[in-house]
């Protein structure tokens, strides 16, 4: 089916292999009259670039983003949207036995299964490229929310099981250097978490039953390749709680309704409650690691594989403005949709 | 927005609350010519039913199901399938001062900020009750998947914190009974987890990027209201894991592509393997407890508020069969999306 | 696929066979706190009834609707609304070889075609009973429409070829009644045109490139079975135009762009323009008609076939108000995505 | 909302204005393994060239496209693929008062009304420049038709009221260039009609209710600009016939279900018959003519505008492979989705 295609209302296209010769992704539906330029998006995009810190592979790619359509004197027009990149790096390299050879802990088999045709070239569309083209979209959807009072705050809490110090960064913790440095010579890799909050969301934001705010940002953020597990709130801990501890009261803090604690993580039922959303996701360890691999190929033999090339030892610190930006999607989107939820304002939109 | 329809190919419409006069589900595009009857359905029902075990609520529904379409002569025509419920138990009661009082862990509050309306009774359409459309839905689909070798083995795992022992359930498992009971003694709930294990999925299923299997997954069982983290595979254990641990090795089992280890739990890159599909929801205490509770009303004056009524002490045992109904209707759904991406086997289809 | 699912916002499924226990839409997506109550719906209902005239069918249908959710104290709750039709007549009859025989003009063939399996009571699924659910549904969006100043007109204009005088109906008109009797004291069937007049439409409706408000009023439209055209405007009369005729000149009346002429029917490029929305639609004559017919059956044989019982001689004057409703599915629609259109209402409505 | 989007399994996205740097396509669920190269697709972009006849307009656009993914080795690999088209000629240029005025006839003024802010040059988003985008992409739909055996015959059958001499085109006619070059004479412009035929989609494609074959070829025409009707077979002769004579007997021929006439148009209750699906839709006038034209401008004043540069006088000539390239999504798109349709089939492929 059609899988790169992401929303209702604020809806994204992405498209673009690793290696073909450009990516990108086409917002439609983005609201009219929004001031808007290629340098409001590129902070977005130089988060998720390699060679950017020490945790980050030496590859360098640009990823200097042009807007193709949809802004018209500095604004939004309501059409359209497209962002292309190129890649820069396409130079025809030897691709080995990867094209017949499944990496392990990669969708190579799955694309085979799938399609019986496969881009091998870096992964092809599999690839953590891929993401360009939606945190371009997604940072357009997060411009938007930032205008509107809603802001996000998001970091890798976790690398290898150890928690990130606080006041640390995983850039300047030291003991996550050390470990970084470990897995990185045994030609290894780590896992990592990565904790989203969003402040500044009013209540009444998601809708029952199925499209519940928090199904639409898990499915959101699992939809970012490594993705393992997905918790709002107090999460998986909340298995392990009591009634009691866990429901969050309801008081009135300056005129509004607001709760004590926030264990349910700004969502309740599905529907936003006005309290900070918090989102925590688990990052397996980078797949492509040096070390020989034991593998199968697509002749049904089994082989080993060594993976060459410098990759990322961990995923967290390049994902979190991944999360970021899907979170965005999701919240302007639930937005959007709100605006047609109530039968009074209708009333009084209409009558303007 | 209609947050009250999921799916693509096999798409249904739930509708209904918990006091109203039934409550009832639509399946639109289940595949024609598939032999269906009330009683393939209602062992699933029944499944989720309060009263069936002393882990529930003594209220007795009958929930006796009633196909009003799309079944002629014991099959499926292709055609919408309605399947309805009658509430039994709809005799008006005292509903005190739930009708402006936000009660803490649930919708109430929410609802009232999105809709500036709300059915309180027995929590309207937030209420658990609304979960019996779903499982009708997704037991068709379920027994679908039967048919074409695909199988769901779903259990709870832990209650309050505790795993329940290799051999039990959570219905025999005396350590469980105790907590449990010592739990409704004080008028409080427990959080719990419930695992849910898909063996026969070909490889191949899911689509690249925001249609990923797991996603469509992690958003289904987050649509249960409750579900405060959904893992696939090693889940939140892989952010604390090595590559050269995480990865399973790709061998050759009876001429087929196998993974020898499934610390992925059946997804790679959002595509199955073939390998057992793994999935873990945890659900937070029951929000409704006895003990009084601080909270706040509609009128912005905080108040205390003490529930009546009995409620389930826990929400896993009843919530296992949603949670396999729910991952049912999206394996389906990918089961039927696949037949469209392959053109060599269009060529096929289409010259038969 | 999932084919009986209607609309993006105010969304409708409908289900139910002609001959089955009963039939009913759901509605999703309403907006909360709009007064309804069954007797508000009925109206639409018994307009599309057999037995109201001379021009419908004798046999006798209540068509009592019941709303079983999404109505609390009054007003909607903005949840899914349920409405189910008993069918009142299913007592158990002879329909001959109509399980295996192909009626010409029907659908027949193509179900079989398509699912293998055909519930062969009265047409099923594809009997024009089926319109009962999606009218229920389309007189809500009406209602709604109604309150923010929106209003329909539609009449049957032209049966068998000839227009129904000015000041005249359907039923009043003596040529056609004439026309009429002739065509049924010969066992035939006339077809006949509906017009669709929707006024009160504010410009800026609708949505540039595949969702004009021209092109979903045509697939609404075009749903109806029986209907062979849709013009919008001058529709056809168009193609023989010259420009200087068919470009409506814009002028400023009270305040307001209006335009002069009204040859594009209220919608230019796909988007309304405040004037009128014109919309015209041809039905084929009924195809079930009493006079002997050549056709085949499953087991590929020609053979002859004779329908008996009474159908109506002409379609129009009951497809009326499924014209109107299906329209008014579409307006409605439209104006609550248009509520996302533009950054600056955004900002207006944030800050309320 | 997202109006450039089209299609369920076959999804297309297009984006771009007239005179902005580029425009394009991107293709979502395309099967993986279809033989596809620029020049595949590039003779149906020619069709769509002004300056290919004297019917159209001297401007000359090279309309070169580009393959950007979703396509490696020579074959579709079931990922997006993103075609683009680089505008050539945007040199800046005087658009005098368009800015601010309505040209008769356009969008121009529904744009404003909409959105608040519009891409004036050229008509922006709304120019027929639009289409570029949708023909690259439904050549590759009607590519993928043609090797299954379903091909296209479309062509204009009328100018200006005039049908178009058997055996003749829009460009040999005598008649309809004498009419051409008075009306381009005059500084004036003519409608038009085109009909597309169908032949060798199998019967039972198509959805019952919404999703009917015809309402999306309906909806899938009528969203190219200037449409302002379309009938299936006869169409609106249809309104004028007897049951008798409109219904298609059933034959047998060469052990196949046939009918002996098609007034029908190859689809009966939304479901293809397995006939030759017939399709016309009328154009009107293009709207840009050269003569003076009165108006209002977007401060509320009466105005007279003339119209600079050279336009087609007719739109149909280019417009035919619009028409073509967009019943190609609609086909394929139900093709594919046919293939879920069947309880039976699926367990053969499951089986496989």
């Amino acid at each position: 089916m059609a899988g790169s295609v992401f929303g209702t209302i604020f809806k994204i296209s992405t498209w673009g292999e690793s290696h073909g010769p450009a990516l990108g992704v086409v917002i439609d539906g983005c609201p009219a009259g929004f001031p808007l330029s290629e340098a409001d998006i590129q902070p977005y995009m130089d988060r998720r670039r390699p060679g950017m810190g020490k945790l980050s592979t030496a590859r360098s790619e640009a990823d200097r983003i042009e807007i193709l359509s949809g802004v018209f004197e500095g604004r939004t027009t309501g059409t359209p949207i497209s962002i292309m990149l190129r890649n820069t790096d396409q130079r025809s390299r030897d691709y080995g036995n990867l094209a017949d050879t499944y990496r392990p802990g990669h969708a190579d088999f799955g694309y085979d299964a799938k399609y019986g045709i496969r881009d091998y070239r870096g992964g092809g569309r599999s690839s953590g490229r891929e993401t360009a083209g939606r945190v371009a979209g997604g940072a357009v959807a997060c411009l938007i929310l930032k205008r509107l009072g809603i802001s996000f705050s998001t970091r890798v809490t976790e690398i290898g099981g150890v928690r990130i110090r606080d006041g640390e960064t995983a850039e300047t913790d030291s003991v996550i250097a050390a470990l970084l440095e470990d897995a990185r010579s045994r030609g290894d890799s780590l896992g990592s978490a990565v904790e989203c909050r969003i402040s500044g969301v009013p209540a009444g934001l998601g809708d029952p039953v199925f499209e519940k705010l928090d199904a639409n940002l898990a499915k959101a953020v699992f939809s970012i390749g490594a993705v393992k597990a997905v918790e709002i709130g107090d999460g998986k801990e909340a298995a392990a709680a009591r009634g009691s501890a866990n429901n969050d009261p309801f008081r009135v803090r300056d005129g509004r309704i607001r709760t004590e604690s926030n264990h349910a993580g700004g969502i309740l039922g599905g529907i936003s409650t006005g309290e900070e959303i918090v989102l925590r996701a688990a990052f397996k360890p980078t797949p492509s690691i040096s070390l020989p691999q034991r593998t199968a190929n697509r002749f049904l033999e089994e082989t080993e594989l060594v993976i060459k090339g410098r990759h990322d030892p961990v995923i967290g610190p390049r994902a979190a403005v991944v999360v970021e930006t899907m979170c965005g999607l999701v919240i302007l989107d639930a937005l959007l949709l709100q605006r047609s939820a109530r039968f009074d304002l209708l009333c009084q939109e209409q009558h303007r």
